[in-house]
């Protein structure tokens, strides 16, 4: 179903006169400014508004959002410092605008994605198009507004012209004022990575809260003492929910938000260039969607497609390749310690092709060798999992990290002890496929240098996803990883990845936008504090009642849930512990969507707790409906989801720092029939740092009119498989 | 014929004191500084001499080199300013060295290149190789001297050690301390070009002239008054001719030459990355080598084969794939503007692969259309050429320049008025093969991005040369053209050729310091201001015979002589002129050795003297011995040279500013035997801005006896073909 109506004509409003507050120290839009060629646009249901105006004097674009009565983003600046080349040094699409045009349309359809929450998206929007000229330089910028009930997106658009060809954005000036000092989810602002907890405060606090907001990182470059990354969500002191973001990150700098804490007025903060530059443009261009998502419940911010909706459809046209994965890894041996990706100790550092490894003495702690892989391989396919991810397969491990090395690996030369042939071929006769990893230390260039080999490499082997990473600096000298070069690559890898018909499932790459509707082999991303942080020291208890607010609005994170055996009694000394209880790790295979889900514990450990690891056996990994049931940022989230293509429903639900009771009303199931509901719960001596793997496995039958109270402990949950 | 005889022993001469003056701003070696572990070599014929030393006090390493009773290198620095990640800020190779080890050895062999300007080539030095430890950081540091009979070469070794794994290169400190305010040859510092023309001044003169010395160019980067660029050539008031270069640049960054002048100390300026480091290092490693070529005689300096000893033997097994090669080509046209390389105006940018060519209005200019081609085809084929380059068959040129684009071109999309296949077979059909082009337009990832592709288009389609182009600036904000990272992908794209047997001709890459040796499907380089600037303004009237002494000395030049129409008839209205008359055109064949000859003007230039364009076309590429009869930097340079495979002789004779007589003396001719001379020389009148095409053609019988007198004009000279 598709209903779309352009409407060509411009509605202009008259000239009018508007109260603001200052917006910021860049040049203040002003205090009690007038405006003039305001237009405005709301969302389908009306209640959210858009206004933009353009200031008088200066003749600064700006636009202002609210949500029913609510002011949701004050009169706040639009517009981009640019350079062009043999240009003048006055160039620039920051003021002397007039309103030169506005166009208005709407859409509503229906789309299925080929896989997600749901297996249909609705997409509805009013769009307001204002066309921006500045008389004194001839140039034409326009900006498009789309109104969603759940939200607002915006992107600047440059159209072909004279004048305006290439260009070079110096700085975008895009605001977001607030209107008050609202409680923040954030993490600090940071070119190089998004691996840090998350912090709740209000805004003003951010400045003060920073330097203890900033865990070490293989690679990190701070913006500012208040910069945060998106997607940040907030919620008012009259109880809405604003989360900012953007849409289609798509050859363009990763956006972050640097505040001014004087008058609350987030400021656009692009990652540069090795010389400083945020952006090179050809036109014609459209830049990422700025969005300002804004519900009344949190359990709608959940619940909205905004990000997906303002990227493109698929595409592919055969998308029939791509396949949700449950799988296991020989992985969580190595990130706690207990075993090693590298296989020698035998040389000071490795020249690729040329360290002797056929004749290097193993260290033998490595844990891609066959006989270990094997026993990964049975165990996986007895559980029946998709696939297995083996890391630290290929040679280059014993010196890949934190030497800026361009050459680093080959990515198709296995270890002497991992036979590539012959464990691809026992994983087939067992039913499942192994996982390929590509971890490209940063040296982008090295493995575009190596791209087609290696994917092609996967695919005469039997491959067909594989698991990359860019872990430490980028490279390339100067590079951010999340600056327009580095973004320009990971779409590329994406890309060429599917013409091999290779699903990917990049780590420390830049943050998801929603392009997996449009390049749905984009099964995975890291782009957060994951699991691994566990081993590494630890998550904040309330972290996970984080991510589905903020890192997971633009798509899948490989979260790597699954770790029953939270405390890693399979080390011995002193080492950090998971901060949840186990059964809160069942609950984040419903409560973290993906459609790439990892069994990230041993087989040791799942065979020691067998019984709640058949929770994870049974679980889904792609959705026909979602149903939020509660959620809170930070502290709890309740989500069900029915399984695509089956009747059987799963329930997961978390709490943060506190113990609290949950409520699940099954009126989502089907009237009138019985379930069978087997309830994974904490202990009632449960708690994630004392005693963590106390639960209950208990089954009852539910049906629509059953509403349970569960308790769940501190950093603690339950899942709930509930089948017909 | 191999010899080879290494000598294990150490000899470290005893403590020593020597009289210094200072050599730099940088903390000067020191004025009467003692030095200690002073030890020395010489060149196989004794006159060559090479003294190490470390400086008492802040045991600096230190290197002096003399010529018989000449001084030619002062005692001058050697080491490095580093920086290791995890390290100290003291770390360094500057100082604090002495001396752990000496060892000595000698080679005397001969080896036949692929093509060359002689078939066989005697490659004896001997060798001094002193290891130097840091007794406060336990670092070790090799230098290896090798002395030959015209010149030094050296180069920093770094052994495989704890502590020095991974560093980067901050500076390199390596000094040249001239013992004189010689007459030197010199171009422009510049980290992204060489196309300047040659000054010729004392070294205390430089600093005045740079301004006038630094020309125009689509991408360049000063380093500042002083700085020169090498090759180097000078000449000592005692009539020594001193050139410094350097050998087997590979993944280092291009060295430059930074003047002190006031010591008259050149220190080394390598070329910074994008966050100003100047290489990035992994042990074992081995600089490229440091050349100091010093002769008495002019023509012993175009003789030598220092630089090309200095590097590896061939990497390949096979290389009968590579072969010299005379072309024409569909280039001058556009160069003189008669033509253009882009296909339609239709656009305001070009975007590959969406911009709609089919339907595109020509613009009528487009020289690579079938007709042209074709007619260029049948005239290179009916005038023995092997193969006919096109510039400007793909799509992208509408907007290739200027705008630090990165997916300018993709290398296989030809124009819509480009019959590929067609135009490829009926080259065949005619006993030739085109050429491809690829243009970059300096956007190296994008065209590693392409490069398999690329090559395999090639293959697919008959090629097997490539003339690759970097105009303007390196896309990857920051970087240069001689910086590691370019340098890294010029040699890149050359092995990789290999894999596909493609011949590389790269213009506006990295200089040659020899590496043709072991790649010798590097074919051609332009690197130096080569004949187009002919169109572009002029080259001065010395100009090749500077670049046989500088330029030439690590590899060929596609310099694409044979502008037979000096002053360019066939265009209207008012331009420049080539800078030579038409002999010096037809001479600069046998004295700018390249395998890669182009015949640069047009078919109907070449009707239109197709007299003297016989000289082009019975001139050989590949040479069995070369003989050098007259030299002198920058105003004359007589050669002859026999053909590879054959009995002709071929001569070629230029002069610089002045008119000048030039001396043939045929005693290399087989005794006894009577030859058939071809001479094309200047007519009386002839002078390259009055009359350029006053020539004759003479024929005269000639044998081992015969000297002949010949007039060149003011930039003139004369070509002589000698056959049995």
């Amino acid at each position: 179903m598709k209903k779309s109506m352009w409407e060509a004509g411009a509605t202009v409003m008259a000239f009018a006169a508007l109260a603001l507050s200052a917006c910021g120290p860049q040049a203040p839009v002003g205090k009690a400014q007038k405006l003039f060629g305001m237009t405005e646009a709301t969302s389908p249901d009306g209640n959210i508004k858009l206004t933009f105006g353009i200031t008088e004097g200066d003749s600064v674009p700006t636009y202002a959002l609210s949500y029913g009565t609510h002011q949701v983003v004050k009169t706040s600046r639009l517009g981009l410092d640019i350079k062009i080349k043999g240009g003048k040094p006055t160039d620039n699409l920051t003021h002397g605008f007039e309103l030169a045009d506005v166009k208005r349309g709407s859409l509503d359809e229906t789309w299925a994605p080929v896989w997600g929450e749901e297996d249909s998206i609705r997409n509805n929007y009013n769009e307001l198009t204002v066309s921006l000229r500045q008389p004194s330089s001839g140039k034409v910028m326009d900006v498009c507004f789309r109104l969603y009930d759940d939200g607002l997106g915006f992107r600047y658009m440059f159209p072909e012209q004279d004048g305006l060809t290439y260009f070079t954005v110096r700085d975008e000036k895009t605001e977001f004022a607030m209107s008050g000092d609202h409680t923040a989810w954030w993490i600090s602002g940071d070119y190089d990575t998004q691996e840090y907890d998350y912090t709740e405060s209000r805004l003003s606090e951010i400045r003060s809260l920073s330097p203890t907001a900033r865990q070490e990182n293989s690679s990190q470059t701070a913006i500012s003492p208040t910069a945060v990354q998106t997607s940040l969500q907030m919620k008012t002191d009259s109880g809405l929910y604003i989360n900012i973001h953007e849409a289609a990150l798509v050859d363009y700098s990763c956006m972050s938000l640097d505040l001014d804490d004087k008058n609350l007025v987030f400021k656009a903060a692009l990652t540069p260039n090795a010389v400083g530059d945020m952006a090179r443009i050809q036109t014609p261009c459209k830049t990422p969607w700025r969005t300002v998502m804004v519900t009344d419940d949190a359990r709608k911010t959940l619940a909205s497609r905004l990000i997906l909706n303002l990227n493109d459809p698929c595409a592919y046209d055969d998308v029939s390749w791509i396949k949700p994965v449950k799988y296991m890894g020989v992985w969580w041996e190595m990130i706690t310690g207990k075993g090693q990706w590298s296989y020698t100790n035998d040389f000071k550092s490795i020249h690729v092709g040329e360290s002797d490894y056929a004749h290097a003495k193993p260290h033998g702690k490595h844990s891609a060798n066959n006989e270990n892989v094997k026993r990964y391989i049975d165990f996986a396919a007895k559980n029946g999992m998709d696939q297995l991810l083996i890391e630290g397969w290929n040679i280059g491990w014993e010196d890949w990290f934190g030497f800026e090395k361009d050459y680093v690996f080959d990515f198709v030369t296995p270890y002497p002890d991992f036979d590539v042939k012959g464990l691809n071929a026992y994983a087939k006769s067992k039913g499942i496929r192994l996982m390929m990893h590509h971890e490209t230390s940063g040296s982008i260039r090295n493995y575009e240098r190596h791209m087609d080999a290696a994917y092609k490499f996967m695919v005469d082997n039997g491959y067909n996803a594989v698991k990359s990473g860019y872990v430490g600096n980028i490279v390339t000298a100067g590079e951010h990883h999340y600056g327009q070069w580095a973004v320009n690559h990971y779409l590329y890898a994406v890309k060429k990845a599917a013409d091999y018909h290779i699903c990917v499932n990049a780590h420390e790459a830049i943050r998801p936008t929603g392009l997996c509707r449009t390049y749905p082999n984009l099964i995975g991303n890291e782009s957060a504090r994951g699991t691994e942080y566990e081993s590494f020291g630890g998550n904040k208890p309330f972290h996970t009642c984080c991510l589905p607010f903020t890192r997971l609005q633009g798509g899948p994170m490989d979260y790597t849930p699954g770790i029953l055996d939270t405390r890693m009694s399979f080390l011995e000394g002193e080492h950090s512990h998971v901060n949840t209880t186990l059964c809160k790790q069942l609950a984040l295979y419903v409560t973290m969507y993906s459609p790439l889900q990892m069994a990230a514990d041993l087989p040791e450990s799942y065979e020691k707790y067998a019984d709640a690891f058949q929770f994870i056996k049974d679980v889904a990994i792609d959705w026909q409906k979602s149903v939020y049931l509660e959620a809170e940022p930070g502290h709890f989230i309740t989500i069900a989801r029915k399984e695509k293509g089956g009747d059987d429903w799963f329930v997961g639900s978390i709490t943060g720092y506190d113990e609290r009771e949950a409520t699940v009303d099954f009126s989502f199931l089907d009237p009138g029939v019985k379930y069978t509901a087997t309830i994974y719960r904490d202990g009632e001596d449960a708690s994630y740092n004392e005693k963590p793997d106390s639960y209950k496995i208990e089954t009852q039958t539910v049906d629509s009119s059953t509403v349970l109270k569960i308790k769940c402990a501190k950093s603690g949950g339950f899942a709930i498989s509930v089948k017909k």
